[in-house]
């Protein structure tokens, strides 16, 4: 029963990643703010949908599990935005591994071991999996700002190479989706969405 | 190329999800009603913080997959709520199979069915995979309601009979879920926020 409660505890205490709110907007209800618990089960679909173009073996499974477990620091540690400035990130590693430590550490000491591994995983971006993850949760917005009009791009004034930046996960890993992301760039960069630089 | 397309139309497709509103409400959001994307991220955490509790084999990716999927034909059909009368449910198991038909149907074919049989495994609640999954669905609103002063039970003045039955695939499935979700469901009649009937 020990158990049972402190996992419960952790169930209750990860419906607070639905008041976390990301830069990305949702078109269809309002132009809302998107919160990162909707986000985590869209880039998990989204995984699910791309995942055979993935060039390297993946455990899909494995992957999902990352996706669904990756925003949970933000809890603690707040959303921070995809092309922030390096000064605005300072400390933010230490606040996201004392949130996992916090979070994570309401489960049972081997249920915690697991998860905390699964998300270091995530994080070090290192293996397949991970890598697959990282290109999931990166391409899903740039789909989304591509529908919106460039979306949080063109509020933030942010630079093509930037974007590319962020989405070279693809490359190599699953070359059909990183050939049409560099081409959705470029038209990004044409309709005044994305800096040319 | 062509799947390429419709996957990705599927995808965004997905992002209408996030404004289907529940019955639930987000407690540390202000209240404000719980949509069925972030709805559908919470249940697959649960389930993946719970498997151990399952007494026959089942497969958590698999499970996981049926709750990131059991909601998307709302979209189209809308949400019902858990307690509805009868003929509140009128026409809505069609209106969720042509949901399905036409939202997964976005999908390449062979992905659009194995999609489908995923979600209909999920719906026909046979297979101890799909008996977890509807578990975790059932459970997870009766553990925000006993946070939330009875939430939507108190709102809707629902019976104790009626939760039990929705809660029911836990029994001999889960023995330690379904003895916890029982002692809660007494609680919450002595605290008034089912009725004792």
């Amino acid at each position: 029963m020990q158990d049972l409660q402190q996992q419960l505890g952790f169930i209750l205490e990860l419906d607070k990643l639905k008041a976390v709110y990301r830069q990305a907007l949702v078109k269809c209800d309002n132009n809302r703010f998107e919160n990162s618990a909707e986000h985590s089960w869209h880039i998990a679909m989204t995984a699910h949908t791309l995942k055979d173009y993935a060039q390297e073996p993946i455990d899909i499974g494995r992957v999902t599990l990352m996706l669904l477990l990756h925003d949970i620091v933000e809890i603690d540690a707040g959303d921070t935005f995809a092309f922030a400035e390096p000064h605005e990130l300072d400390g933010q590693e230490d606040k996201e591994l004392a949130a996992a430590n916090r979070i994570f550490g309401l489960l049972p000491e081997a249920q915690f071991n697991s998860v905390k591994q699964t998300w270091q995983e995530f994080e070090a971006a290192q293996t397949p999996d991970a890598r697959f993850a990282k290109a999931m949760d990166r391409i899903l917005p740039l789909l989304q700002n591509m529908q919106n009009g460039g979306g949080s791009w063109a509020r933030h004034n942010v630079k093509k190479s930037q974007v590319i930046r962020r989405n070279q996960y693809l490359e190599g890993l699953a070359p059909a989706l990183w050939e049409y992301a560099l081409e959705q760039i470029d038209i990004a960069v044409q309709k005044g969405w994305l800096r040319d630089a």
